[in-house]
């Protein structure tokens, strides 16, 4: 009823479904004075959600979809976040080419029964940054990684350092040289764990200091550390700031209600971010 | 000076200081209409944040606090999180009772310099769960865990499963006969990655569901698979709820704006908690 409620303001509403309860439940949903833009979810071998690309049960869904009242059949997505586990970028075009084999396969047989398709989409920052001409089939690109990118992006070859736009500012507060560590006022609540063990600098890359490690950290507070030597204090002072890459952007972006967009050292937005997932 | 402004909406605005530098700013803040409350933070083998509890140097900045304009000197905090990593309620034990010794040995130093010491606090909810005499010597605790206990106290016997006050209503989302899994509505961003090989069940425990284990995360998706056998599809049906305790609740309940207090199966109250850190 709520999600009903909010479609009312809106000239579409996307939902993305997989399996027959869910068409079933949009079918008999209080109409909302308008169709459901519903979208097929497709797994070409991410295994994440979706019905699986080879089986008959996926086209018989489009077809459900197609034919039910309420709902608006507007085509399919896959994610191939698969594209994360790979080595090169070799690999990644691999993933993106097999990926639009196996949906476009799909998506030939859904026409085939007489299904419209009109969008077919696909999503993975990886793939969407090694372009194919294989890319022509498909209508829509969904990277939601492409907006920031981060440290993970760079290690795969998609981007790099430069290239990463979302960073953690953070405080200096405290010089412990009995035990060569600094504290900083980022820890886990501003950044996540994510990402540890991937780099050689910690839990993220402190920009412009490859010397720099930040080796722990708990809820407010984090551990730097020098990767090599002592700790020069004198060029990190008290109450100076340090500027920290996330490992995975999408993660640390979700622990801040707000965003400041800077243009060399000037604010020049600030977005908030719209939550309620 | 946002702090500033705040306080003069307080009775009292307390800090916690562990260096000359903070004593200082404090010293030399615009009048906030009132002393600042200053709190010494001691490190008596944490290797956290504090002034090192054996260093003259930390005796020097109390009796310096308690000599300085604008400041009240208020008392000494330690937090033990060095509680965490113990093996049994024993060593648990050992833990607190050697940090009140090291803390009343730095107080009792502070004390013979004329130092007025008002509040010896402490903090760590494994220790605040295995009280002894020697708790006696202190006026305060801080056990920040204690409201909720997680996994990690259960773990480390602080308290039993049904100690535990927190945990994260999630919904089944669609079954994966292909793979044994099924997924649910809850990824990191509402459970965090915290505890990943801590526990056989995974991510989280599932309550009543022993032989369930969250074995993989997306940023909104959670894959649950059976322990044991295949997983029994007909118990979680699509759109059923399923209740999942952290391993960390301090970060998992970081992750949300508001908190449900439950009596039964009845929403009582609901908690907004307050940000900005």
């Amino acid at each position: 009823p709520r999600v009903t409620a909010f479609s009312k303001q809106l000239e579409k509403f996307h939902v993305i479904i997989d399996s027959e309860l869910a068409v079933k439940m949009l079918r008999d949903a209080p109409s909302p004075g308008k169709n459901w833009s519903a979208f097929l979810k497709v797994d070409c071998g991410n295994n994440r959600a979706g019905v699986w690309w080879k089986d008959e049960a996926g086209v018989d869904l489009a077809v459900l979809l197609q034919n039910s009242p309420n709902i608006d059949f507007a085509g399919v997505y896959v994610h191939c976040g698969n594209s994360y586990h790979t080595s090169s970028s070799e690999e990644v075009i691999q993933v993106l080419d097999d990926t639009i084999e196996r949906l476009m396969t799909f998506v030939n047989h859904v026409r085939q029964r007489g299904v419209t398709c009109s969008t077919v989409g696909i999503g993975s920052t990886p793939t969407c940054r090694k372009p194919t001409d294989r890319m022509k089939s498909l209508t829509e690109l969904h990277p939601g990684n492409y907006a920031f990118l981060d440290v993970q992006q760079w290690s795969l070859g998609s981007c790099t350092e430069e290239d990463i736009a979302c960073c953690v500012a953070t405080r200096v507060i405290g010089h412990y040289p009995r035990r060569n560590q600094m504290l900083i006022d980022c820890g886990f609540t501003g950044l996540t764990k994510q990402g540890y063990g991937e780099m050689a600098s910690g839990y993220g890359v402190i920009r412009g200091h490859p010397n720099l490690k930040l080796c722990k950290m708990t809820q407010e507070i984090g551990f730097v550390e020098s990767l090599e030597g002592k700790l020069d204090y004198s060029l990190f002072p008290v109450n100076s700031l340090l500027y920290i890459l996330p490992w995975h952007s999408c993660a640390t972006a979700a622990m801040h209600s707000v965003y400041y967009v800077v243009e060399g050292d000037t604010v020049v937005e600030e977005w908030r971010p719209t939550r309620g997932w």
